[in-house]
């Protein structure tokens, strides 16, 4: 019988800035094997949503947008990180109302994901949002300047089997959302 | 019209062992509308590849496994870092081959992604692999066990949006292989 892998010690190593966003721990842990490995790195940053919303027309809201570890620029979607007490269904409604003004009525989990499967790094909660329409202005406190998109399903299939959604997490929503909208939708 | 983000100065914080698998910065980092945020955590780690394969008789090539990231056992599929001086490609038929002892036909590219958008964290480079038949017994170093599966696509389909690969990378390989797939073979 398979085993997870077990935890026997953890130490603090480094805390950047005020720790909000970045904290690194070494871990010492046991393998089912038996083997033991010291000074396993354990990256700790915050948790964060990302939402995939298709609009009463059909449009995905999209963003093009500089990113700070992509090359040029980069598509994307909503998203950002969750706030201390906030769940992430909460956190997803919030980020796509703020940064797009869009809302939604209907709210779909695409599931919950270790960023590094290795080193941990936070959990990407991905969701896809339908019936989206336009509320409000936008008030995102973002440092990045985002251009909004509203693309079709073709063109965002398109874009994203090119690798222009360059974020990791970003491809994984987009790619769940058009998956689950096949499903539920069949062509 | 938008800028790419500018790293004004980067500082060596921490080298956890002997540096092959994590290494932290920090970064004085400019934006667009002139703001300066010092302290910005940067996460290097080595870039790696993962890759979808799919048989000649139509079954993708999956494991079920423990990961230091995740709570009990998730679907995963074959991949690991690229070693130095390695093609993205080469890596990906190597870990292939490795892990699962098959080798495949048709290579197709789905893209190269930041693991983490704002702090780096290497880059996942995911591939598509057809016409995939077991050539030779599994040759795998890693440390964790692996159950070997052969799924098809509806059964893949539905792990998939039940969050059953609960490793980002892993999720996107996925989601974006069975997106190409559909888009190369339409149902």
């Amino acid at each position: 019988m398979m085993e997870s892998l077990r935890t026997l010690q953890r130490t603090h190593l480094l805390t950047v800035g005020d720790g909000r966003f970045l904290t690194v721990e070494s871990h010492v842990v046991a393998f089912s094997d038996g083997s033991i490995v010291e000074d396993w790195g354990w990256v700790i940053s915050p948790d964060y949503v990302n939402v995939v919303a298709v609009t009463i027309d059909g449009y995905l809201v999209c963003f093009r947008q500089p990113k700070y570890a992509v090359a040029g620029l980069t598509l994307g979607v909503p998203g950002g990180y969750i706030e201390a007490g906030e769940e992430p269904l909460a956190a997803a409604q919030r980020e796509l109302l703020e940064e797009t003004g869009y809302v939604a009525t209907g709210w779909q989990r695409l599931g919950s994901y270790a960023v590094d499967g290795n080193r941990g790094a936070g959990t990407a909660h991905l969701f896809l949002a339908t019936g989206a329409r336009w509320q409000q202005p936008i008030d995102a406190d973002d440092l990045e300047e985002q251009e909004l998109l509203l693309l079709d399903r073709r063109n965002v299939t398109r874009a994203l089997l090119a690798g222009e959604f360059k974020v990791l997490a970003w491809a994984a929503n987009v790619a769940l959302a058009l998956l689950a909208l096949d499903e539920s939708q069949p062509q």
